[in-house]
């Protein structure tokens, strides 16, 4: 077999040498008697030539220009040094003469969307009257639009992004864990849960791992995280909602104080973003040329303000809010941009919610009722994690289960966990598309999930 | 805040210091003016002593002594060296004197099952009239049954499985992807689906991310993983099936064969049992204890046998069966054993399946229609991972799907998804909780599956 060189290693040092190559044809352009290619890998890419001569005839010159673009080609060609930078190449320095050329996977002449459309910046190329592509197209094409650079450079990120977490978690000395989805009980009531036909019965989809983590604190893995698909039949249609995402979740016992879990978390968080911005600048840099946005900021140890801290900025701002109301999602917004002058962070951990707010199983606050031992975390203003120290006494959760009138007998394997010894605990779930969303500054959490379901799309 | 230390530091070189410790109460005995305690923590436990005289009141032996098993206490204890080993902990070199008891979560007197009971391996302790645990008890109390020695290493392996998987991908160069669950269309045709309701319409589960992994192929991902719940509504109530369990999913373009991609699944097994091997000899161990069996091997490289040499095997042993028959459970069992002992290995793949009974996707074998490029690979004898190069240009995939009888606007995104360019590839999906059950010579799917899913079981 024929070794094949890839595009990112074409550098002069190739120069002159006869290699083969297999790649797509980004765009295609005949002129006389040559035929200009860009052959592309993923996001990298470089400048071919057909011409007639010694090395290819009139035919051949013919023939690769009929080539349709995105069909996947092999060529046989030396690598020549060019003497004027190729600007719009990824490979600036070298050009490919191609003696042979074969088509391995023809793609079909109209493409439902053009790539160079799919990743122009917005206004850019409008006064030509240079089109961009719609969601919707985007969407319903993924397998096209997730080939542009920008689509490649996200969902590397993401890869990341699942990566750091379980590294550093793993480093910390906490166990992996797999959960059930499909679940006899809502786990966070009864509202908001898709139901599965399960052989004579029915059943539920898990909307978080939260009682199975809480089960495995219970069973003595300490320390646990899971990522896994999370469930929410919600009809909201919004910028960051999907009815389908990817869990981050982190369960584990604590000694003396629910900050240590809150302390593990924000470094993780940190980790998460110390990884990206050290190893995944290119990226970043790739999907800011089409989405610009300001570098991601935060502070080490990581803010933390207080619920009653919030409302007061707030208030200050000129916003009207009881002690025990939930924010808004234009408050959280605001609350982000007040921090943010404030503190020149983007990332902040929102401690001591009401407990009225927050479900059953969450702690109440042992010096004040009214308030809980629970958390959100913020990235550039949007929620990213909801979190609490959980509630570790049978006899309270079975209180607390009745206040919010549950069904116990439902929870009743549950709550029996708790029956048998368990240590105080806490944890979090964080929203994997959210986190990807913000931190590259997109305000659509469609552009973070590789195939997005909502409560208008199940395909593809 | 008191420092406390872990039970798996208490070592001779920290005699006669004065520590603190939370640990649960694995067994308890008062005898006269003494209590001996066993603390446990995970899998390491000690000895401890409540006695009276300087260090303790009479009231107080008399409180540890009511202590009930699986409580977690926290102790103030002088750490002391034994003169003889304490055979029954794991740490044998020390014991501690307790000073201090204090009970921060009490577990109920009666527990639904005990400890050592179920860690007893199988016929121990009869002739005493010792109990062992059912599965359907253990199951139903799961909580319980996970803090057993044998369940800690389990599911520690476990993780360490996904963790090999997920390193020695990453390294070869694989990106990791997330796809969806909740899917409009049956990815292996309509039987066995769970149906779930959606808004106002219905959709399915995945019965495998297969559509979407090769999706990720046409989209340039070019080598790609993923770690998923698959679910599938089999009525089957065997010792290997769940309804749901995790998907180690791969899918990989090629350049020249598909046997480069059976490479790459089986170097990374390879990677996974050395790792195994190499970092969880004490995990091994402890499930050894309880479930004695071989040692798991392998060869480098790995076996692979073609379809037509097994069945002149099985014919050979005696078994009747027809050219293009697929192997039945008791066969595949017979020639693991078969294969054992002429090779003398636990791991190898079976290549060339007959082409009828795979999926409509399978790429038939070009030097022989009857046969296709598609493959199972087997752990002692059983079926972890099934795999095949893909069909990738649309025409055939329609046709192949038509000769199956498969609904062709359901699967349009898919088939459509080859239309635009699409390179040559194949993977395969490996069952995690077959590989853990296989590697330990462990006899059930649900002894690695932390709460297991089957027609008759959806709790806890």
């Amino acid at each position: 077999y024929k070794t094949l060189v890839r595009v990112q290693d074409l550098t002069p040092e190739k120069a002159d040498q006869l290699i083969w190559l297999r790649a797509r044809v980004h765009t295609s352009r005949a002129k006389g008697k040559q035929c200009f290619l860009v052959l592309r890998q993923q996001q990298f890419n470089v400048q071919a030539l057909v011409a007639v001569g010694d090395r290819a005839s009139k035919q051949m010159v013919k023939f690769a220009a009929n080539i349709t673009k995105e069909s996947i080609v092999d060529v046989e060609a030396l690598v020549r040094k060019v003497e004027q930078k190729i600007e719009s190449c990824s490979q600036q320095d070298v050009e490919l003469h191609i003696e042979r050329i074969f088509v391995i996977s023809q793609a079909e002449p109209r493409l439902p969307l053009q790539l160079e459309d799919a990743v122009r910046a917005d206004g850019e190329g409008e006064e030509e009257g240079r089109a961009t592509v719609n969601q919707d197209t985007r969407l319903d094409n993924r397998v096209i639009d997730l080939r542009t650079t920008t689509s490649q450079a996200i969902f590397r990120l993401q890869s990341g992004v699942c990566q750091l977490f379980r590294d550093t978690l793993t480093k910390k000395g906490f166990v992996e864990i797999q959960t059930p989805k499909i679940i006899s009980a809502a786990s966070e009531g009864g509202a908001n849960v898709f139901t599965v036909s399960y052989f004579k019965t029915s059943a539920y989809l898990a909307q978080s791992p939260q009682l199975y983590k809480q089960m495995c604190i219970c069973a003595d893995f300490d320390k646990v995280f899971c990522v896994g698909p999370v469930f929410r039949a919600e009809d909201s249609n919004t910028h960051r909602h999907l009815t389908e995402f990817v869990g981050l979740d982190i369960e584990m016992a604590f000694n003396y104080h629910y900050h240590e879990v809150i302390d593990s978390i924000t470094d993780t968080m940190v980790q998460i973003f110390k990884g990206l911005r050290d190893n995944f600048q290119t990226e970043i840099q790739t999907v800011n040329k089409q989405f610009p946005s300001e570098p991601f900021k935060f502070l080490e140890p990581t803010l933390r303000l207080e619920f009653t801290e919030a409302v007061a900025m707030l208030r200050e701002a000129g916003v009207e809010m009881g002690d025990e109301d939930d924010l808004s999602t234009p408050n959280e917004k605001l609350l982000g941009r007040l921090v943010k002058e404030k503190y020149d962070t983007d990332f902040y951990v929102l401690d001591k919610y009401p407990l009225a707010v927050r479900p059953f199983y969450t702690m109440p606050d042992p010096s004040n009722p009214k308030y809980s031992n629970s958390y959100d975390m913020f990235m550039r203003g949007e929620e990213i994690l909801s979190g609490a120290q959980r509630i570790h006494d049978a006899q309270l959760l079975t209180e607390r289960a009745l206040h919010h009138q549950i069904d116990l007998e439902k929870i009743k394997a549950y709550i029996d966990s708790f029956r048998y010894g368990a240590p105080p605990h806490g944890g979090g779930g964080i929203g994997l598309e959210r986190v990807c969303m913000l931190y590259l500054g997109l305000h659509n959490v469609r552009q973070t999930s590789m195939f997005p379901r909502d409560p208008k799309r199940l395909t593809p």
